[in-house]
């Protein structure tokens, strides 16, 4: 298994993408993304999704280039429509435009339509927290969810994503499924074989599973919850209503929706309500306070939102990024067909 | 065990809370709120709340007919001070102003410290639906619950509230606690000596029980998400950021927090993205497919978030309330104490 580090495959996804059309801004603007999802741990979001894009523009169904164009616009809100550019593209544009309406009106909501695939919510929830507002993301996917109560895949993984900025600590960072776990998770275990936890899946007789080939082969993923699935379930819902519903982009299991994302982000500017230095030290305090109350027994530690990324970070950047051999030789054959020497690439 | 009508229930909170200072409009308002959850079943929101509003107006901590102030303000969001007037008297004022907001601004965003508690968010999430308009809700409240891997009170059952209109479908209500269950499910299992399910609760070592006994003797509720709490706990952070830090009312957790409700309300208004009877109908859609989509083997039915609650009020207006005998005998306890004829009060 090659290990790589951050610059090497930020510079392999800039070279793959580039070699299919997509412009120096727009290659380096994904690939950073992508290995920052690798940083955080997250390598079902990660450099793995270049194979996927360079398809997506192959295909054209990604447009390199594409202008991202305003539909409906107050002070406070926008309309987009992606027209079909890269996800990650058109999603900093939206959330560039949510946080300058609401550097100006206090809030900036922004729905898009026409978006591509646009990788980890984390990105752009942390753009707004990084100008000392909230940033609040939602999308809507491919169906691959059943409602609770049922077995037919119906719901996107439809996350739902909030960031905060703090003093001293990081900032708050919250990016969840409303599914048990993104469909990622489970890619990675039918590569590595191993079996499910009870309560992922059904398989497509409507059976609990815990082999995750089962997915593949029609079965549904389950909203979270456990006990209380339904509240899994309503979140998901929301995203539907938000990010398929509210800027026509279609609802994951309806035939008006084309593929990527259906798109919603807001950004509240702190200011308006309280002022950043009280707010920056009373997120300190929570995270501090969450962190050191009592274990209970068996629980190793506490951990705020945000904590699991920013260790694997470090490790990661100190160790570098483990590519399985599946995904690399993927990258291998993909060089080829592109002309690309990937010995070079990676130099 | 009486069984009494809505209209009985409201007469008796009007005449309770009009004992203690509370205007008629005031007492109307609350009392029918409260009734409001009576119908759809959530009597731990119901009618027994009115009997601690009257100890709160004796006590001071209720203020009638206090002034709500507004502390700061844009054209798309207000921080108010509620003055601890009557919590549902404050938040409908709340969302009034979110409402007017979004009616000029396309989004209204209304934050509220000094606030009792205001009862069950879907009223005012219901007030911006009426209006053409998804509203959101967000409280923090008392601590009772641990975060992840915790054992101590930290956080409160911190719900969250989302309402969207629809066409021919009555509007989309999801009004999810953040821990498994709301307190008011562990009083009303412990009053009926029912046991727990697994997974509700902690007792004071830590240890799970599935007695109710057990968090009232120092134990603590669970976030939700079984298998993923993690993302229970983070969504009940999510209320702390928007309700205790943003509004400066105070986390949960904290000596600054002073009891009742932190609010963040939101309005969205759906013509500034898509118009509204396209939204509708695609609102009608959604409700349909998911209701309609396969069944899981051994589920009954799939439902709708709000569907339960519209069954119950039907039902309910139908057959009348049932209040259970101890809360009966505290009604005809506070009546004599406030000199009310309690069977003259329901007539």
């Amino acid at each position: 298994m090659p290990i790589l580090q951050a610059h090497q495959l930020r510079k392999l996804g800039r070279e793959f993408l580039m070699a299919v059309g997509a412009s120096e801004d727009e290659a380096r603007l994904v690939s950073d993304l992508l290995v920052k999802a690798n940083l955080a741990g997250h390598d079902s979001h990660g450099i793995v999704r270049t194979l996927r894009y360079v398809d997506g523009v192959l295909n054209q169904r990604i447009k390199p280039g594409a202008k991202v164009e305003v539909v409906r616009e107050t002070p406070c809100s926008a309309l987009l429509d992606g027209n079909w550019g890269f996800g990650q593209v058109v999603a900093s544009k939206a959330m560039g435009l949510a946080i300058e309406k609401a550097e100006k009106s206090a809030i900036g909501a922004v729905a898009v339509f026409n978006c591509n695939h646009i990788g980890r919510l984390t990105d752009y929830a942390l753009m707004a927290a990084e100008k000392n507002m909230i940033g609040i993301a939602f999308v809507n996917a491919g169906k691959s969810v059943a409602p609770f109560g049922g077995m037919e895949r119906m719901l996107g993984t439809n996350p739902v994503c909030f960031a905060a900025p703090a003093g001293k600590e990081r900032p708050f960072l919250l990016d969840i499924a409303s599914s048990v776990v993104a469909e990622g998770k489970l890619w990675v275990r039918l590569h590595s074989k191993q079996s499910l936890p009870e309560g992922w899946i059904l398989d497509k007789e409507g059976k609990p599973s815990r082999n995750p080939v089962d997915f593949y082969a029609g079965g549904v993923l389950l909203p979270f919850g456990g006990y209380a699935g339904h509240k899994g379930y309503g979140l998901s819902l929301v995203c539907e209503i938000l990010c398929g519903i509210l800027n026509g982009a279609g609802c994951s299991y309806s035939e008006e929706f084309k593929g990527g994302n259906g798109v919603f982000f807001e950004a509240i500017n702190i200011q308006c309500f309280t002022p950043i230095e009280e707010f920056k030290e009373r997120m300190d305090s929570l995270a501090g306070a969450m962190r050191n109350s009592k274990r209970a027994p068996g629980s190793a530690e506490i951990l705020f939102p945000g904590d699991p990324e920013a260790r694997m970070e470090q490790k990661r950047l100190a160790e570098g990024i483990p590519i399985p051999d599946v995904t690399w030789e993927e990258f291998t054959s993909m060089a080829s067909r592109l002309r690309l020497n990937i010995e070079k690439v990676i130099e």
